[in-house]
C-alpha cells in the first residue's frame, strides 16, 4: 500500500502574491498540478493534499476525485501537517510518501527509485538527498555508514558542517506503522515554534537516504526568482528532449514548448517561438521566428512565420504569415496560403484557398481554390448576433469587399472589388455594388 | 562640503562611434546622465563634469543648472583633468569625489559608504576597490595593513603581481586640501605621456581603500561588448527587484524593463516584452509575449498581447492585441477590447468600446459601448490638415466604412457597411452610402 | 601541392533526420558548404568531398566545379575513406589535409597554421588538438616531447588517461607520400569493425600536433544539441565582430546576424532582430526590436521597427513599422514613411511617399510626395494575371480605395475615399466613385 501526501498549506510569503504559492505556474501548469501528476504516475492507493492558506482556491484548482484534501489549520510546520493527516491513516498499513507542493521538478523515476530502495532496505524512513554546489540555505544531511545520522539546518551549522554539500530535499518515504508510533513525540521546541518533519530522523531507527545526481530535480520555489529558475530548467529539459528526437531549435533559449506538445522530425523552430497547451507539429514544418501556437495541430510541410494560432487545425503544406492571426475553431486545409494582416476565426478553408492580405474571415466556410482579395471583410455581427457566411469553390472575391452574413455565395462566383454584398449569389455569377467612376479635371488646381 | 567631479572628456576610441562614449545609452539613459543622477543622490555642494571631446554634444545632453562643465583641452589624463578642475576649487574646503563617466553601474550606497569611511578614517584619499575573478586589464591595488601601498597597472605587473585580484575602480574620494598641495607634482613621465590620478596614492600620506563585494558595480565600458555586458547586469538587477516585488517573468532574459517603470503585484511579463521610458503597470496585468510599451500607464487586470503602445493610458480590464498599435495621446477606457491590426492614434475610447479588427482610429472620440466594425477608417487628413472625428455612445459602425473628418456622429447611430460618411449624423439615425447589389448570371462562363 | 579531403559520407544517426548530417545548417549555410568555403580559402590544388549516405542530395547541395566528389560505399570508417580516396591521388606529391564535414567552426587561420607547422617541421602527419575543460567523449592525445605518442579513444582510457584534457580534433595534415605507403596497413581489428585514421599516428614516424587555444573551433556536431551549441558560438563570434566595429546590440543573445551581412557604424540592433542572407545596413540605422531582414539593403539613418523585409532596398532616412511587411523586389526611396499593417510587394516608392496604415501596394510605382490613405488596395490580380499600377507624384489617394490594375494615375491626382478606380486619371484630376450619403432618422428606435 502506498499513500502520497502533498504539503500545500503554506502561504509562500516571499512570492508576494494574492495567489497561494502552489497555484503559480510553470510552463502553463500550476506547481500543485505538476506534483499531483507525478503522484498519479506512482499509482498510489491514496493521494492527500494538505491545504491551509486559501484552501478553497487550491481545491478549486484541482478537479480530481482521487484526491483527498486535508485541512491543516493553523499551519504549525511540516511535522504538524503529518500529525493532522494521521487521522486519515488510522488503519493504514504501508508507506507514506511526503512531497512538497513547491518542489515541482522531481522526476517520477526518482520517486519510484526512492520507494524501491525504501522497500528493499526495509527502512523506517528514506529521504531523497542531492549534492548542491552551492548548498547555502538548505538543511545538510550527515550520514554514518548507510544511515542518516542527523540533519542540521543551515542556520544551525558550524563552519565545518556548512562544507557538507549533501542537502535535504524534504521528500520522504515513511513506513507508516513506524512513523505513527513516534509522530506525537514531535514538538515545537525551536526558534520558529514549528513542528518539523526532519525531527523524525532521530526518532526512527532506520533512516536511509537516496542521493539523486541531478540536483535541479529538487530546486524548490520560495520566490519568483526561483520560479523563473525552475521554468528555465524545465524548458531546457523539454527542448533537449525534442532536439534528441530530431527537432532543430535555432535559438533554443528564446523559445518555449509545453510539456504536452509533440513535435515531429526535421521540424525547425526558429527564434522566439512559443508552443503552448497541447499542440502537435508534424514532420518538416518550419515554425517561427516569432510564432505563438496554442492547442493546435499543424500537419507536415507547413510553414508558420511570425504568426499567432489558437485552438485550430492547419493541414499539410500550408503557408501562414507573417502577421497572421488564426483564432479558435479554424481549420485551414492543405495547400492554403494565409498572408499578412489576415484574421481567421471559427472558419473552415478548403484546399488551396488564398487569403493573402488584410482580411477578416469569421464564422465562414470557404470552398477550395477560392481567392479572397485584400481587404475582404465578412461582416458576421449585426450588433446582436453572429451569422454564417458560405463561400463556394473557385470563387474570386474582389478587394475591399464586405460580405454581410448570413450570406451564401455559390461556386465560381465573382465579387466586384469594393462591393457590399448582402444577397445570395448563384454559381458562376458576378455580384457587384459599385457606382461609376467619375473623373473631374483640374481638381487639384481649383482646390 | 562635498564636490563631485565626473570625468567625461575622453573620446572612447574603441566604441568606434561618432558619439562620445558617455553619450551611449544603457536601458535608455546615457552613461553620463546615470552618473549625474547618482551624484545628485549624494546631495553634493557642487557637481563638475570635465569635458573635452565633442564637449558641446555632451553639454547639450544635460539640461541641469546644478552642473558646472569644465573644459579639459587637450586631454592629458585623469590627473590632468583634476589639475584643470582645480581652478574651480580655489577656496574649496572639503572632499572631492572623482567618478568616471564610463563606470555607470556604481550604486549610490557604495559612494555614500566610501565617503563615510573616508571621513571616519580622516583619510587623504579613499579608493573603491573590488575583487575580480578575472582581473585582466585592470590596475592592481596592493595594501600594507590598512593603507594602500601602491597601484600597478596590468602591463607593469610581474607574474606574481598579476595574481592579485584586487583592482582599482578609478573612483576616489580626496581630501581636497591635501590633494591640492600635491596636485602639481603629478607628471607625465610614463609611456603614455599622460598625467595619472593613480600617482596621487604615493604622494599622499593616508591612502585607504573600500572594497565592495559586487564587482559588477565597477564594470567599466571601453567598447560595445562592455556596453552590452553592463546592459545585461543592469537589466538583471531591475528584473530581480521586480521579481522580489511580486512580478512573474516567464523568460526574464528575453525581456527588458526601464529603471523608472513601476510594476504591480501578480503581473505576468511574458517572453520578449519591453517596457521602456516611464511606465506604470498595475496589479494582475498580463503583458506579452512580444509586447513593447513606452511611457504608458496600464491599469489593473488588463491584458496586452503582442502589441505596441506609446505614450498612452489603458484603463482596467482592457484587452489589447495581438498586433495592435496604440500611438501617443490615446486613452482606452475600462473594459474596452482592441484587436488585431488596429491602430489607435491620439484618440479616446469610452468604456466597453470594441474595435476588434483592421481599423484606423485617429484624432477621434468614441463613446462608450460603441462597436467599430472591421476595416473602419477615420480619414482624419485632408492632405493638408488633421481633423477630429466624434462618435457617440452605443453606435454601430459597419465594416469597411470611411468616416471623413471633421465629422460628428450622435449616439446610437448605425453606419451601413462599406459607407463613406462625410456629413454629420443625428442620434438614432442610420447613415449609408451604398449602391444596390447587382447579380449578373453566368459571368464566369462568359469570361 | 595541397589537396583537401572533406569527410562527409556518414549518416549522422543521432541527428534523427531525413537529411544527411552535413546538410544541416548553421546561420543559414549548410555545414558542408562552410567547410568547402574554408577549404577554398586555402587555395588548394584539389578539393575532394568523400560522400556515401544520400550522396546525390549532397552533390546537389554544392554547385562547385572545383570540387571532386568521391563515393565511399560502404562506409567503413575514416581510414577507409582515405583508402577510397587514394585512387584519386595516384601521382599526387604534396600534403593532404583531412577535414570533417561536421566540424564547421574551424578557422581558416588555424588550418593555415597547421599546414605551415607541418611543412616547417617536415612532419609525416600533423594533427590539430585542443584542451577541453570537459573532454568527455573525445579521443585523448598523448605526447612525448614534440611527437604524438598515441591517441586513445575515451572508452579505452583508464582512469588516469581520462584526466588528459588534450583531445583529437580529427583534422590532420598528411605528407601524402608517407601516408600512401602505410595506408593499406590500416585494418578494422577493433570493436566497431571500422578502419580508423587515428591508427596512422603509430604507423608514421613523425607525428606532431598543433594545439589551438580556442576549443570552440573544433566543436563537433553529433546531434541537434551540438548544432544549437555551434549556432550560439558562431553567432557570438559574429556579434562580437560587429560590436568591435561600432554596432550596438541591446540584447545580443536574442538577435542573430548572418556571416555575410555588413553593418555600419552607430547602428543600433534592438532585441530579437534577425538579419539573414546577404544584407547591408548603413550607418546610424535603428533596427528592431522584433525585426527580420533578409537579403536587403538599408541606407543610412533609417529606422525599421518590428517589421519584416525580404529582398528589397530601403534608402536613407526612411521610417518603417511597426508591423510592416516589405516583400521582394521593392525599393523604398529616401524619406518615405511606411506604417503599420502595410504590405509592399515588388513596388517602387519615390521620395517622401507616405503609406501609413493598412494598405497593400503590389506591382506598383508610386511617385514622390504621394500620400496613400489608410485601407488602400492595389488590386493587381484579376484571377489570372498580375498587372501594374502607376501612381504619379503628389497624389492623394483617399482611404479604403481600390485601384484596379492595369491603371495609370497622373501627377497631383486626388482619389476620393472609398472609390473603386479602374480607369486612368489625368494629372490634377479628382476621380471618385461614391453614392450619396443617405441619413435615415430614428433607425435604431425602429429596429
Amino acid at each position: 500500500m502506498l499513500a502520497v501526501a502533498i504539503l500545500a498549506a503554506g502561504k509562500g510569503t516571499r512570492m508576494v502574491s494574492k495567489l497561494p504559492k502552489v497555484l503559480h505556474r510553470l510552463s502553463g501548469e500550476t506547481l500543485l498540478k505538476r506534483i499531483v501528476n507525478a503522484s498519479h504516475n506512482l499509482n498510489p492507493d491514496k493521494i492527500f493534499v494538505v491545504i491551509g492558506h486559501k484552501s478553497n482556491l487550491i481545491k478549486d484548482s484541482i478537479s480530481d476525485n482521487n484526491i483527498k484534501f486535508v485541512l491543516q489549520e493553523p499551519q504549525l510546520g511540516t511535522g504538524h501537517a503529518v500529525q493532522v493527516l494521521s487521522k486519515e491513516l488510522v488503519n493504514f498499513n504501508g508507506n507514506l510518501l511526503i512531497l512538497n507542493g513547491d518542489v515541482p521538478l522531481i522526476r517520477t523515476e526518482s520517486l519510484q527509485k526512492l520507494i524501491e530502495i525504501h522497500k528493499s532496505e526495509n527502512a523506517d524512513v528514506s529521504l531523497i538527498t542531492t549534492k548542491k554546489n552551492d548548498p547555502f540555505g538548505y538543511g545538510r544531511v550527515f550520514k554514518k555508514d548507510k544511515l542518516i545520522e542527523k540533519i542540521i539546518e543551515e542556520k544551525d551549522c558550524n563552519k565545518n558542517e556548512k562544507l557538507n554539500k549533501i542537502i535535504n530535499s524534504g521528500i520522504y518515504c515513511f513506513n507508516w506503522q513506524e512513523l505513527s508510533k513516534i509522530l506525537n513525540k514531535l514538538n515545537d521546541n525551536n526558534n520558529q515554534k514549528e513542528i518539523y518533519l526532519t525531527d523524525t530522523i532521530k526518532l526512527l531507527e532506520k533512516s536511509i537516504s537516496y542521493e539523486i545526481e541531478d540536483d535541479e530535480e529538487i530546486q524548490g520555489i520560495n520566490n519568483r526568482i526561483d520560479l523563473a529558475k525552475c521554468e528555465e530548467i524545465l524548458q531546457r529539459r523539454i527542448k533537449i528532449k525534442h532536439m534528441n528526437n530530431g527537432v532543430t531549435f535555432i535559438n533554443p533559449l528564446s523559445s518555449s514548448v509545453s510539456e504536452e506538445s509533440l513535435i515531429g522530425v526535421d521540424v525547425i523552430i526558429d527564434a522566439n517561438t512559443h508552443i503552448r497547451g497541447k499542440c502537435k507539429i508534424s514532420d518538416n514544418c518550419i515554425i517561427g521566428p516569432n510564432t505563438y501556437i496554442e492547442n493546435s495541430f499543424i500537419d507536415k510541410d507547413s510553414k508558420v512565420i511570425n504568426s499567432t494560432i489558437f485552438n485550430s487545425e492547419i493541414m499539410n503544406n500550408v503557408s501562414i504569415g507573417p502577421y497572421t492571426h488564426i483564432r479558435p475553431g479554424s481549420r485551414i486545409s492543405s495547400d492554403c496560403k494565409v498572408g499578412n494582416f489576415v484574421e481567421i476565426k471559427n472558419s473552415t478553408l478548403g484546399n488551396s484557398v488564398k487569403i493573402n492580405h488584410l482580411s477578416y474571415i469569421g464564422d465562414s466556410n470557404v470552398g477550395k481554390f477560392t481567392n479572397i482579395g485584400a481587404g475582404t471583410i465578412t461582416a458576421n455581427y449585426d450588433g446582436k448576433r453572429k451569422h454564417k457566411t458560405q463561400i463556394g469553390e473557385n470563387c474570386n472575391i474582389g478587394s475591399n469587399s464586405v460580405l454581410i452574413a448570413p450570406l451564401n455565395l455559390g461556386n465560381s462566383v465573382t465579387i466586384g472589388a469594393g462591393s457590399v454584398i448582402n444577397k445570395n449569389v448563384e454559381n458562376y455569377s458576378l455580384a457587384i455594388s459599385r457606382p461609376k467612376q467619375l473623373n473631374i479635371k483640374n481638381w487639384k488646381k481649383i482646390n
